[in-house]
């Protein structure tokens, strides 16, 4: 410790970490200003900005004059220095978007996933990526960090994805690696619309809380101590292997393998099939809880059963984590304004626990805005560790 | 920070925790070894040592003349310096140790419960506890800090311990605090069972793992990161509420709102009960386990059920958790060998998910062992504290 605090380069970006991170945190400021808030020297504040302005990752915005004494200098991080990119990749669309530092969005670029094969998929992902980069004004290769999130476990050590059922093929992650050339972080996608709920949604300022997606499948992300948690293989969360309570498949069922025992009953196509049961044969979940919102009791009667089956599935994550709150997302998730009562119910039938559940801020763009969190993390990391040579 | 490293006491206290950290984690050392490893100099050694030996914290415990050059004195953290207490007050048994401060047992008293309300109850684990110290040659009032396990959820803002439901009266807390006057920290005694695995059985060197705990009550105490994770409100891991999803009892059925749908199937009492309706009427959990050891039918199907359940409460864990192993433990868990076959069948029968599964390396001393090291823990922190003025 002692031998490293003597390293002259690393101390020089240390400082400059500490005066990029005030401005990405708080904003313009004065050279005096940050060497109050910071407790470096003047001189040390001019040299590190110095650097920095040299290599554009901070830059003068404006004057302050309106003080007595000279005319003050402020500086800014410079948000477009770098830019990162976030990833979703879903059964039904993929969608990418471009950010800068600070996570404003200068590129976005939505598609309906029709691939059948990876490489078809790979494709895909690759022309949207350079789509929103174009948008932006950039080339892809200009991007300093790429984040993805998609169904299932990405095992890091083997390199593979596993529990990814619906989707096409088990090489998905190198096809993603050779046709986005820059860093890629792959990532389970509800553990990024965790992460992106932890930033910008109903998770801001909770140390400890669960995103429970129900939509084409079942899972949840997990913020412990204001972190992600992904368990020891990173199957964390993995609430579609649950055994349902209400209406669950017999025991060795062969597709309980794939899906999970609160997969088959409680995601969209379980209430498809539920409504079909009851005798409307309508083709989406969607269109089930339109039906429910128009006060078609039968739609309704399915609703209530869903809600049911939430209920439980709710009350088992607050038996084991006791989070804050639990956040329902997905296309089924989203409909809490219809489900909400018969949550209550179950819940209440089930003992003395009452986990507090809302519905995510954030819809559609959760996993990407999640994923665009984790690259700028990311890309804060790289700019320092270049910095350090 | 830069002033309070200014701070000459401070900074000798630092120094002092440093050599008492390493002598308490690697035993004796000379003064230059200890100069070596701590990058301390020599006379901030000698001095240190001398004042941590004027307090009896530090003592000479030999010399080393085989080296070549002078005799070289050993020194040792004095263990017996200071004493602390775990306690597990249970619904049948209460317990409590009196050990070191490297956790070396050196007092031990174990009785029946048999109060039948909190004065009592009070009454003798103060007895329990003035035995225990005696047996060390110790006045209770010597203890530094005691921990004590219960069942139920400590609420320390309201003073209150909710969901304690084997246990008579609410006032218990108040009536455990006049009884024993030392610095008394009460805690979940599931929660504490798994901090007793961290740290001496199977799950040492595990950054997470869970201990599920199945007896009287069902619990579970969860490590995420290597500390002990208790949830938004301490409510983490109540496990006896997760939803059966084998011989589950009515929906709204009263017995719920205190004991849960899983304890209600998978604790003793619900063992002896599916038993009984089997036709086979044993006073215990214990006896209906020693007939299926001897290869009673009956028995062995009660069994078989029962494995069956935990098999689920598992795979449940697992979902939510993926942790590293599964600690079982409790007067029904720790009969692995029995149940072993069971669980497995029906992970098998749930889906892919294959969490591992061990029984408990600490039998009935679980609870006890972790109320020690977390006792251990708050009372070297008092030390410290103590020596800051």
């Amino acid at each position: 410790m002692r031998r490293e605090l003597g390293n002259p380069r690393l101390l020089r970006v240390m400082n400059e970490r500490r005066l990029l991170d005030r401005l990405h945190d708080h904003g313009p400021a004065s050279r005096a200003d940050l060497a109050k808030v910071t407790g470096l020297s003047k001189p040390t504040v001019s040299a590190a900005l110095a650097g920095l302005a040299d290599d554009g990752l901070v830059h003068l915005v404006g004057e302050v004059s309106g003080r007595p004494g000279p005319v003050t200098s402020l500086y800014d991080m410079n948000a477009g220095s770098a830019h990162v990119a976030g990833i979703d990749i879903g059964r039904d669309w993929n969608r990418v978007v471009v950010a800068d530092l600070r996570g404003s969005i200068v590129g976005r670029k939505d598609g309906r996933n029709e691939a059948r094969n990876t490489a078809d998929l790979a494709r895909h992902v690759r022309e949207l990526a350079h789509a929103a980069a174009a948008e932006a004004g950039l080339e892809w290769s200009a991007i300093t960090c790429a984040v993805a999130g998609t169904p299932g476990v990405y095992d890091p050590v083997a390199g593979r994805l596993d529990f990814a059922y619906n989707l096409p093929g088990a090489d998905l992650v190198e096809r993603l690696r050779s046709a986005l050339e820059p860093d890629l972080v792959i990532e389970n996608d509800i553990n990024l619309a965790a992460v992106g709920e932890h930033a910008y949604g109903e998770g801001r300022g909770k140390a400890h809380f669960a995103l429970v997606s129900i939509g084409t499948g079942v899972g949840m992300g997990i913020v412990v101590n204001g972190e992600l948690y992904v368990g020891a293989r990173g199957a964390a969360g993995e609430v579609s292997y649950l055994p349902a309570t209400e209406d669950p498949p017999a025991a060795g069922d062969p597709v309980l393998l794939e899906h999970g025992s609160t997969e088959v009953v409680a995601s969209a196509p379980g209430v498809v099939r539920a409504a079909r049961a009851a005798g409307l044969d309508l083709g989406s979940a969607k269109k089930v809880f339109e039906a429910a919102g128009r006060g078609d009791p039968t739609a309704l009667a399915v609703v209530e059963a869903e809600g049911q089956r939430i209920g439980g599935l709710v009350v088992a994550v607050a038996a084991v984590l006791d989070p804050e709150v639990i956040v329902l997302s997905g296309g089924v998730g989203r409909n809490l304004d219809l489900l909400g009562g018969a949550i209550e119910r179950r819940v209440a039938a089930l003992g003395p626990l009452r986990p507090r559940v809302v519905a995510s801020a954030l819809g559609d763009s959760g996993v990407l805005l999640g994923a665009v969190a984790r690259a700028r993390k990311r890309a804060w990391e790289l700019i320092f560790e270049a910095r350090l040579g």
